[in-house]
Order: structure tokens, then sequence, then C-alpha cells
């Protein structure tokens, strides 16, 4: 109490001297629009850089400026919330305002406007209703029964998280939710959805389901959620920035006439841009509203004439940005977008929008407003994906880095673990402060999946003090990690055994690496999509009646989303051809539950070949990822078969990381010193799982 | 001229007998009513009993009737036709008959009013129009300029059959027919269609494609080009029989139920089937419309009551189909099926209807009477697909005696070939005279692809006295043929070396054999498509930079068509899952144009597989086709890798039918007096590619 009373005062007697400061320097904020500022900023994450944002106030804050920004921002981070709701309160409110707006139900998402992976506190509107913290998932809240629906990876977090007096929990693919308002909606009712939030086909999912129950779906203006949630945070501020041509490799100015080119090929007049990395990419700025991913949340409409309408909290824009921008950018409020898909249709153009990405309601209003819609793939998220050669060089070089550190890590978690005691936690702080000394870090590219023993068996794992284990002798450990560069985005996966592993856990192991081996080294004719290849890193394990259920590749950004699109190595459908110059990721795995779990993953580039006597235009992988695989899970006898099929173009870092390597070394000892490996490259005809002397590789040894 | 006028005379004495024994044996036509059902008769395929069609005018005819029917139909077919019409004029009459009805263009696909593989005389509107006869393509006509689309396949065909003055021919993938559309229609001219042989994706994109252009895309009632194709064909009618139930394994009743129940579980009031092996499978009957396919043209609604209204001409319904048909089958005329839609949709029936196989037509007037449009997949395609015991046991047989009679025709091979100047035409008769000798033969499955040398590159090959070449040594000779049986449908691809083939044939073969075997021998768990399996079939090609462009298999029917889906192993992303029961083909390959053509082809049962160890349900393929493949095109070395990779579970009939084998037997003398061979089951543990003492299998040596 006495602490918030001075605080109190102590705001109130600066507040006149910040009032001051502020004219001083020019900046174009009085007290109460700098608050809303500061509240936005720290509705973002804190990013690597906690004063970064201080320039948003004025570009070049004085020292007494930006100390006082400082304090005012821990300040307001500290003041104490309202006492927090109780579940049920929140849901008994919903409901109640669901009745003053005449609806009966009501579908809460976990996906927020830009249907993205992250999302801002702002619309973490499922969390706050249910309790549910995960990365997907959804809530379905009827009058007399409420649902929560979240996948295989989630369902054990579900049930430590949310009420089940409030809800009952259902699996998103095997109970799906549709079935659920087809059973449980009843005549009559109507059940009410925030078109902003859900993609036309969800819509219209639901808008079955909700009339095989007799009832109707309706699209509501604002979201009911937001108007019981009192303390909502605001949209995320965080500074957006100039990503430099050095690493971007294309100007903006570029991208924008190249894309605008297509469209008027189509002669389609204007694209709808609702993925914020699609943004981020064609204008060459990262922003960082979200976790792990640098992203600036905002629309933008791209015209054919190579202008683009962005829609953005100018708050955010970092100095110099505008100018970064050009005059061909125009900058409008986020509120304005609305506006401007009402002038498109005025014109009746022809305005081209995804429908994967785009929400429901981006194609209501083109529609009302009069437009022709074009549905079409986003236009930037192509040419995203395929990396020019400056953001491959980049790639490779922040992959050195990477492995570097991932290796270092390796090496003293070789020498560590067995003094006992080390925890999920302690080992991912230690991987990530690597990392962290790394040339051109940024962040992690998603919190680390650390799990030891049983939890390794647990795909989406998060390790938390009650779940954490020790990495105890005779279990497997794995890591998936991965970082953000300035000059790329890394995701790597490996797994070690702790002590000495099971027959078993080799055979798993060696089945794992056999496929990704296989998918490594596999050529394939231009054309060829993710999913024709999806099955050779499967087959080893399917030999046996084993199998995994997750994708076997995504696609990764460059410095941004370390899951993008529209590629993918996965058994579900996909007519995207891999194309050169895509980054992808190699990771194959075996999960057994309660017991360990294992994955192998690299990034590789798709490349294309030599001919070489051959006749069709052909292409390959180029592995990006280094760091070393431990040689003590591969068994011998299934290695066998393996190193006489694929011997020609193995190109992993293969080398124990354990201190009894097969070739007698003590790599450890080795590694803790410094990042010295043996690189087997396709220009050796050995498989490289054999005993071999390790050699250093200099130019990586002096790698930061 | 002498023999015209004693025919006519011999007519007109022959009339008044011939309506005096119609009387007499009760039948229910006039004399112009029987010349209308044999004018349809001879629009239907032959058939292989020529006289079957005669109980169709009273079920058991005197002999004295019968012979007058036979001699009346031979009349019929060599009547001299209208000299026909220059294809100009033909063209010319088109654009006049469009200028009539104030439309600019039309579309004249292959298609007719069901979307089938095979079409009736009456709807090769195509081949009447252009010339062309291939099995795919499309012409469009407008004011100034027509083209003739048409796929890789039939290039060189279209060529020769299309008139290049007055059609420009296009490649039907590479150029687009929408875009050559876009591009060459005029702003305000109206491109019609006949919304009967088009699917709704078709029209989409015809209509994008002439708003491109300023033009618009109009439905017809009827199809204009019938108005000026004065001699166009009546529609097919060759007797529809009953599918005995020991071959159809499932009685029409116990179908209609098990489907109907789904529908009423789906609140589907009805469902409309215009995909005649569909109505085929459902009724247990068979027809005789089109060639190869025992197909019986019809549409049909079921509806959720289990009971069906079948649209077909009962003319054709052969003696006691109305009784298997029984009284929840209502027959009405082909005519009354738009009105049936009509009344659906002023019932405000929920109707489903299939977008991939039903005509735009059926949607358009279902939406236009009110029906509620429920777009879901033909409910007959899955079940038809997934073959019951009785289908399987009868495929099994079959196949046993179509692996007779390949094997009787490779052994006659391996004797006549060297002899010289055998011919592709007098081999592809050879093979079907070894079938047409077995039990429950009923036709040939498709038109045997028998191609020589560089013929056997030609993937649809068909052999004409023009293209035809002799089986010269040193080339390879490929054989894709199959047949109709009672009990199951065969579709077999052999490749055997003529004399002593190249090694580089021999790596290719091998290739091919590698992926082939791969394929076969593959475990997948339950839910794998076939398009995750594709790519183990071409594996071995990539690896050296080749490929084939077709699909590596094919659904297959029970006595139905020899291409049916939903299934399939493609390139192509498909998502149905491969489910016991179904049988596909196996059918990697290679060409190198104007040199030679390889494929290797069996059919497969998609089948569970024994648990032992593992966690997952697994399938498998159990290889059904039985038929030696040329051990001589196997390369030694490439074996060696293949052989330690796959040793156990080879299910291939593999042995040479060449004089010379490396085993030291003759097997070409022993397969003439007989179908004896090898068969390496899974129980055996080598690969079978190695010398083995052949071994008669008695059961088979027996079969017919």
């Amino acid at each position: 109490m006495k602490r918030r009373a001075a605080g109190a005062s102590g705001a109130a007697a600066g507040d006149a001297a910040l009032a001051d400061l502020l004219r001083q320097e020019g900046a174009p904020y009085d007290l109460a629009g700098l608050r809303a500022l500061v509240a936005g900023v720290l509705a973002a994450p804190p990013g690597r850089d906690p004063a970064a944002w201080t320039t948003l106030v004025v570009p070049a804050p004085s020292p007494s400026l930006r100390q006082v920004l400082l304090a005012l921002a821990a300040e307001m981070r500290a003041a104490p919330a309202a006492a927090p709701l109780a579940p049920a309160e929140r849901l008994a409110r919903l409901r109640s305002e669901l009745k003053r707006r005449r609806v009966h139900g009501f579908l809460v998402p976990r996906a927020d406007e830009h249907q993205g992976e992250y999302v801002p506190s702002r619309a973490q509107r499922l969390a706050w209703l249910t309790g549910f913290t995960g990365s997907a998932g959804l809530a379905i809240v009827l009058p007399r029964a409420a649902a929560v629906f979240v996948d295989g990876r989630y369902t054990l977090q579900a049930q430590a998280e949310v009420d089940d007096r409030l809800y009952v929990r259902r699996h998103l693919a095997d109970e799906p939710a549709v079935e659920w308002v087809a059973a449980t909606l009843r005549k009559g009712e109507v059940l009410a959805y925030d078109p902003r939030l859900h993609t036309v086909g969800e819509v219209e999912r639901f808008r079955a389901a909700a009339a095989k129950a007799g009832g109707s779906l309706q699209a509501l203006d604002d979201n009911p959620l937001d108007a019981v949630w009192s303390d909502q945070p605001p949209p995320p501020l965080a500074p957006v920035t100039r990503h430099e041509l050095r690493f971007a490799g294309e100007s903006a100015e570029h991208k924008r006439r190249s894309l605008a080119d297509k469209l008027a090929a189509e002669q389609v007049d204007a694209a709808v841009l609702t993925a914020p990395d699609s943004i981020a990419w064609l204008l060459n700025i990262r922003g960082g509203d979200v976790p792990h991913t640098p992203l600036p949340l905002a629309f933008a409409v791209l015209n054919s004439d190579a202008s683009v309408d962005l829609f953005i909290d100018r708050r955010k824009l970092a100095p110099g940005l505008a100018e970064h921008l050009g005059n061909a950018v125009r900058v409008a409020p986020p509120d304005a977008f609305g506006a401007a898909l009402d002038r498109l249709g005025a014109a009746r153009r022809r305005v081209q929008a995804d429908p994967a990405s785009a929400a429901a309601w981006v194609f209501d209003r083109l529609a009302a407003a009069g437009a022709q819609i074009h549905r079409a793939a986003d236009p930037a998220q192509l040419p995203k994906a395929r990396k020019n050669p400056a953001e491959l060089e980049g790639t490779r070089l922040a992959h050195r880095r990477d492995g570097a550190a991932l290796t270092r890590f390796l090496a003293w978690l070789a020498a560590r673990a067995p003094e006992g005691g080390l925890t999920e936690i302690a080992a991912a702080d230690r991987l990530e402060a690597f990392r962290a000394a790394g040339d051109n870090f940024r962040d992690l590219s998603f919190p680390t999946i650390s799990g030891a023993g049983p939890n390794g068996a647990i795909v989406h794992y998060r390790a938390s003090a009650q779940s954490e284990r020790r990495l105890e002798p005779g279990t497997l450990y794995l890591v998936d990690s991965g970082a953000q560069y300035l000059d790329g985005t890394t995701d790597v996966t490996r797994t070690v055994a702790i002590g000495e592993p099971a027959p078993e856990m080799r055979d798993r192991f060696t089945r794992v690496l056999k496929g990704h081996i296989a998918l490594a080294t596999c050529r394939f004719p231009k054309g060829t999509t993710g999913s024709q290849l999806d099955a050779l890193a499967r087959r080893a394990l399917w030999e046996v009646g084993l199998d995994y259920d997750h994708g076997t590749g995504h696609g990764v950004g460059s410095y941004l989303a370390v899951h993008e699109g529209p590629q993918r190595i996965s058994k579900l459908a996909n007519t995207q051809a891999l194309l050169p110059g895509m980054i992808v990721s190699n990771e194959p795995g075996y999960y057994k539950t309660g017991a360990y779990g294992i994955r192998i993953e690299n990034l590789v580039v798709v490349t294309p070949l030599e001919r070489s006597g051959g006749e069709r235009e052909m292409l390959g992988f180029e592995t990006i990822t280094l760091a070393p695989i431990d040689r003590n899970l591969v068994a011998a006898n299934i290695r066998a078969i393996q190193c006489r099929g694929i011997n020609r173009r193995l190109i992993f870092v293969v080398r124990s990381v354990r201190p009894l390597s097969p070739c007698g070394h003590n790599p450890a000892d080795r590694l803790a010193v410094g990042p010295e490996w043996v690189r087997s490259r396709g220009d050796r005809t050995d498989c490289g799982l054999r005993g071999r002397q390790p050699k250093p590789l200099d130019s990586i040894a002096t790698a930061r």
C-alpha cells in the first residue's frame, strides 16, 4: 500500500517534468498520448532492446528523456491489474452480452485478424475466456453448454488449464467442432461469430453445421468478447524498422513493381494483403508485435500501379521508416482499412484476396461494396518463399553461427549431463545463451522444446517448472530450437542419448535417421511437391509398423516466420511444387508416449542439380543446418543397409557428442573448446556414419 | 447397284412377313418401332453375342424371327449413309446455326452427358466436327477462328486427323483453352456451351475466360451441333442384363439400403447419379452401350428411402430385368430426368450431386427449381471401389485365366518373334484369341496397346495398318492389355526384349522394375493416399534424372470400368486414402521417344497387414496379376542393390519368356504347352530375381 501511494505521488510529481521534457524535445505526444503509446509498447513482447521504443517518442531522445520514459514504462508494467475475473464469471459475462445482442452462441477461435501462428496479447481471447494458452484451439459458447476444442498436442495442457465444470473438452480433429454444433445448437438458435477472425471456409462449415441443427450462423460487427474483456490490452506497438537491403537482397520498390506487374497481367486492380509476414517481406520492414517472429501487424492493399496502401498505426514507425517506405506507400490507420475496401468496391475494381489467409470479413466487405473478387493466393507468398541469393547467403551464415552455438551446447551437455541434476529449463537457457552470443541474434524463433525422457515424446512440449524433468542416464533428450538472426531464421532438432541408450532407442533413432537421409539425398524432377516426397522420410518406420503424427517439413522465412508456406513436406495433399530457393525443414521423428521422443531436423534449400546424362530438370536439397548427430544412437545393422543405398550425397554433420565416440576420439573435449567438427560433403563417397578422423573446419571454427 | 435393288425389294417383301412374325410372337413393336430399336442397337458396339439384342424384341424369339431380325440389322448396318460432309462444311453449318441462335462461339468437348471415358457414337461430336478421334480433347468454334485442344498423347494423331486450314491445334495442358478464349473472343461476343456436357468447374473457368475477354458465356437448352449433324446416330440400345449375385457379392437391395442410410444420416433426401458405372454397381446391372466397359447409359436418383428412380430407355432392358430391379426401382424414360430434378426442387429437397462427375446442367436445374444442393462425391463411388470378398475372389480367378492367356501369348511370342515378320496387330490379335478362349470372357477392357520399338514410347499408342511396325531383333515390344470377364476386369503391361537388348534398355527396365517392386512391397499406415506412395515407384528413375509422364496407378472396377476412382497413385494431389479391397494398378514406365517404351503393370489389392510388433494399423498390396516378367531385361548390378532392400515380400512372377533364360531352362517350351511358372510368394526370402528351378503351379496349369 505504501509503495503504491508513493508511486502515485511520485508519478504525479514526475508528470509535470515529463510533460516539460516532451515539449523540449519536440515529441508529438501529450501525457495521455504518451501513456497510450506506452500501453501499446507494453502489449508487445519486450524484444532484445527494451529501450528501442523510446525512439518512437522522439527520434533521438536525450538520456534524461529516455530514462524517464523507461521509468514510466516500468511503472505502468508494474501497476497492479484489476483483480482477475474467475473463468465462470468471464463466461457468464460473455453469455449475458450475447443475450443482449440477441444471439445464442459465439465462436472464440485462437486466431487473430491475420490468421497468424503467434497472436498479440490483445487477441488472446481464447486464453482470456477459457484459460487455455496453447497455440491452436477453439471455444464455442452456447446458452446451455460450452466446449473447448484442442488437438492431440494439447490434450493434457487443456486438461490442466480449462475448468471442466464450464467447458467440455473435445479433440479438434477426431470430434469436429462442426459436429458438436450440429448436435448441440437448438432449432432457431443463432450462432454468432466475428468475421474478422475466421476464413471463408470455416464460416461455410459452421454455417452448414448450424443449418443442420435448424439454427443459423450470423456475423457480428464487433466482437462481444472484447466488450466484456475489461482490461483487454491495446494493439501492440513495437517499433517497425527497415530490413536492410544487404539482408533482403531485393529492394521493396522492385518487389512492389514485380508483383504489381503480375496483377496487371491478370487484369487484377488490387490485391489485399492481410498476412503481416507478406507485408514485411514486400516492404522490407520488420516489427516486434508478436513473440519470436519480427512481424509488424498491419494490413495492406497492393495496387496494380505498384503503389501500396499500408494500414498500420503510425506511432510504431521507427525514425526514418517513412523515408524508407517512400511516396508510393501511403500510410493510413488500421481502422481505415474497411473504408478502403469499400472504395475499391464502389469503383468496381477487380480485387484479389486469399481465401486461405484473409478473413471472411474481407470478402464480405468487398462483395457488399460491389468489387469483383478474384480468389487467389497472397501474391507475396510464393516470391517470399523463394529466397534470393542474398537471403540464401545470409541464411547460410546464420546457420554457421547457429550451428556453432548448438555444437557448443551439445559439447557442454556431453560434459555436464553425466554430473547429473541437469534440468530441461537449465539446458534450454544454456542453449539460448550460446545463441545470444552470436552476431545478428535477435530472438529465438520459437520457445525451445527441451524434452527429457517422456517429455521428448510430447511433440510441442514446453518445459515449465511443474513439468520439467532431469536428464537422467539411459534416457533420450530432445531439443528443438532455433533463432531469429537479421540474416536468417534457424530451426534445428537434435536427439541425444544421456548415458547408454536401449537397443530399441537405437533402432528407432536409426530408422528416423534413414528417413532423414533418404529425404536429404533425394533427387526429384521439377514440379514435384513436398507431399510426393513425404513417404521417403517415413518408409523405414513404416517397414516395422511405426510412424509419426506430424508433417515432415515446413517452409522457413528469412528473418521472418519459422513456419511459412506455401510449400510443405507432409502427408496432407499440397499442390505447391518445390522451387529453387525455397527453404524447408527435414524433420522425421518417432515418439513413444511415456518413454521417449526422437526427432532429427535440419533445414534444407531446394537446389537445381546438374543434368549429367539425365533427361529431366532435376532438383535436390542442400542441407544448411550444421550440427552433430549423435552417432551413439545409430544401430549398425540398419546402418549397413542404408549406407549402400545412399552413399553418394550425404551432407550431414555426423559425429557423436559423447565422450566415447566409435572413432575413439573425445569430441566432447574438442567441442568444448570450439566448434570443430567433421562435415561429410557430397564429394566424399562414404556415408559418413563410419568412424572418421575429426578435422577442424577452419571457416566455421572462427564463426560467431 | 444390283444388290442394293434386290435388297430393297427383298426388304419390302420381307416387311409383311416380319410384321406377321412380330404379331405372332407378341412383340410390342410395329415395323417403325422395330427399325428405331435396331437403329439404337446398331449405335452400340456389337458385343460378344451379336444376337443377344433380339431378346429385346420378344424374350424368346423363334429361330425364324431371330433370323429375320438379324437380317434386318445386317441390312440396316449395310445401308449406305448419306455422302459425308466435308469438315469445312460441317464447321460452316455449325457457325451458321450459332448465328441463327445469336451466339458467337461454341464449346465442343469430347465428353458426353456422363463424363465417361468411352462415349457412344451419338456423342462423338468432337470427332464428327473436327475428325479428331482421340479419347480426350476439346474444340472451340468462334466466328473467325476455331481451335482443337489435345494432350501430348494425341499431338501426332491430331496432326493427321484435323485440317489445319480450319483449326489451330493447341496443347490442352501447356496452352490452356481458357487462355485461347481470353485472347481470341472479342468484346461483347457470346461463347455458348451445352451445359449437359461440362462440369461446373469447367463452366466457371470458361466463364472467367470469357469475362476476361469482355465477352460472356451462355448455356444453351439444346446442342446446336446436334441440329446440324443430320445423320447423328440415336442413343445406343444394348441389352441391359443382371450382374449375378455370385459375382456382385452384395444384393442391389442391400446396396441401396446401405447408401440410403448414409444419405439419411447426412440429412440428404436424394442423390443424383449420372455416372453409369455407379448405377451399374448400385443396381447390379450391366450393359453394352459403349466399347470395352459394360455400361448401361442411364441417369438415376437414389432416394433416402432406398428407392431409386432410374432414367433409362425401357427398350434396352433384357427379359427379366424389371423383376431383378424390383418395385423399389421406378423406371422412367431418360427425358423425364429433368422433370424429376424439378420436382425435387419444388419439394425443397436437399439433393446431393457430385461436382466432379455430374454436369453443370444438373446443378443449374436443381438450383432453378429451388432444391438445396449438397455438393458431395457420388455416394456409390467409394463402396464400388472397395471390392467385397466375392468380387475379390472373382478378380483373382479372372486374373488366373488372364495370366494363363498372357503367359501362353508370351511363350508363343518367344517362339514366333525370332522367325521375323510379326506385326503389332497380328500380335494383339493373337493375344485376344488366347484371352477369348477363357471362361467368362466378355470383351477386352480397352483396345490393346501393342507397340514395337519406337511405337512402345507412345503411351496411349493404338496400332493401325499405317502405323504398325514389325517386332525386330534388338528392340523392345510393349503390350498393355486387359479383358472384361464376368468375374473381374484385368489390365496388365509387359515389356519384352526381342533378341538381345542394349545395356541402356536393361538399365531403364531394371529401374522401372525397382520402382514397381518398391511400390508392390511397401507397407503403409491406414489413411495413406496413393499420392503419398507415387514417388516410391519413380525414385530409381529420378536417381539418374529420368521420369515418366503418367500416373503410376488407377483404380479398376469389377466387371466395370478399367479406370475408376476415387483412389489413384499419382503425382497429382489426391485426398482419398487407400482402403482395404481397393484394386489399383502399379505401372511405372520409361519412354524414350523414337526409340522404345517400357512399362511393367500389375494390378494389386489393398490389404490389411498383421500388426506383428508395430504400433499402427498397416496396409500393403497383394499383387493379383500373374504373368512372367522378362528377366533378360534385368541388369544384375542394379538388381543387387534392390535385392538387399526388398527381399522379404516379393510376390511377382519373375521368369524369362526367352528361350535361353539365366537359369538354363527353356521356359518358352514349357510355357507353350501350358501356363506353368514360378510364383515367388511372401514366404520365400529371396527376391525372386535369381535363377530358380521353375515349378508348375497346378491350380493355374488347369485354369482356363
